[in-house]
């Protein structure tokens, strides 16, 4: 019997081209295509993939952050992981994403670094324990159907509140949603897909206002806060995702974030800064 | 009458030695010295001011993260600037701080990344407005003493609540601080101390467990909600500053700050993820 591979490892598959120069050769995702490109969230778990798969990596991940500098395009793409300073229990990475550009030259649209640690075990707690909402089953799967963009429903997304509006009348409104998630395929959590879902939010701007104003992420950055068994006690469960606008000014808002375990384990935390317009 | 250089302007002097290549030529500030080096708030203004001379800069600052791969020891520094992507209205930055090692080669101490961007006005708003506190006049100046290390004297800090525990008594307690803060010796805020300021809270670690084990900043990320006229409005007053942990597991723990004007506008959200022992 052989195991299919799941589709988001499809979308992340990376040969290791060049070692020596840290180049890796991958394609950019049309199962996971957004509007304009593939879904932030597996362009920011192919950086991190890079790290992961470089022969030269200490530890597992502790941040990671993307800048989103240009769209990328269907086909082939590479990734720079490139370990800039290894300490004793520490290591820090700089990425980039590049694609051919019109003229055949390499152009990078993504620029990211990332910091990689050994973790010994200490003194652990929490201070942002995870809202009191009803369980997964009690919750309705979201169904945006036909007109959905291609990765949305790889995702299994049940809204507890904070859903996009069912009518962009302009009413103002709080910019907090909360919502279970999971990949709509079961796959066990991982790195990857916890950095992918740190972006699954729409932009809090729509909900705020009530409108649909174009909208992208800018720069993502996320903190991880597992290690393997975390990562193993999650499983393929759900996480329960909050994410809320702090500030929305000239044209970028910033949003927080943090995924929870089914479990109650803050497992990540994460924020961005996004593009508005009007 | 000549107007004296701000000690912090002194912390940030930057000769642009190659334009051609993004090198800008500083010192460790010893003003601003922490345990084992520059108060990290001042090297990430550092990289922060070398975009901002570089004079292909496009806009004001959006997000900016910094990485601390090592300790950045007393003397010379070259920083690194390079405006990795320029559209039509943002621009990407990558950064070093590097200094020459043991053995006379640049090694590279910080990695970081900025966007720049031309904003437009749009429809603006909140969704995390000020805390309720009393005003500066009204709460008591924080004076650590002779004791305290370098760069503390250099701001004017007055605790609201969370200030450093007067006793170390193992007691486990919210990690949220706020206080009122600005520059000891006044001057005019700017993106530049806007970066700093948001590294100005002490370890959370210290404030949750009641108990003084090492720790330091491994990855810093702000975010600007500001234009000219907003740091104009702020000019010398001060900034309210409220720091919170999340989420601290083996050997890591993240702090979400926000910065206020006196006047109460959300200048910078910011997020880090601080290395800790036991």
């Amino acid at each position: 019997m052989t195991q299919e591979v799941h589709i988001f490892d499809r979308a992340l598959a990376l040969e290791h081209s060049d070692t020596q120069s840290g180049l890796f050769a991958g394609a950019a995702s049309q199962d996971y295509w957004n509007m304009v490109g593939p879904f932030g969230g597996t362009t920011a778990a192919l950086a991190l993939r890079a790290v992961l798969q470089h022969p030269d990596l200490l530890g597992t991940p502790i941040a990671l952050t993307v800048n989103y500098a240009s769209a990328i395009g269907p086909g082939p793409l590479e990734v720079l992981a490139i370990p800039v300073r290894t300490n004793r229990s520490t290591q820090h990475w700089r990425m980039e994403v590049r694609q051919s550009g019109e003229d055949g030259r390499m152009q990078v649209n993504t620029t990211a670094t990332a910091v990689t640690a050994a973790r010994r075990e200490t003194w652990s707690g929490h201070d942002l324990p995870m809202p009191q909402v009803p369980p997964p089953a009690q919750v309705e799967r979201f169904d945006m159907g036909p007109k959905g963009v291609a990765w949305f429903n790889k995702y299994e997304m049940r809204p507890v509140r904070g859903a996009i509006p069912a009518s962009w009348d302009g009413a103002e409104a709080p910019s907090e949603s909360m919502l279970w998630l999971r990949d709509a395929q079961p796959r066990a959590l991982d790195f990857c897909s916890l950095a992918a879902m740190s972006d699954l939010f729409y932009p809090r701007v729509w909900l705020r206002r009530a409108k649909p104003v174009p909208a992208g992420t800018v720069s993502i950055t996320t903190y991880f806060h597992a290690d393997a068994a975390q990562l193993q006690e999650a499983g393929t469960g759900y996480l329960l995702g909050r994410a809320q606008g702090q500030q929305f000014f000239n044209g970028f808002f910033d949003q927080a974030a943090q995924l929870w375990s089914e479990a109650g384990r803050l497992l990540a935390t994460s924020n961005q800064i996004v593009y508005f317009k009007e």
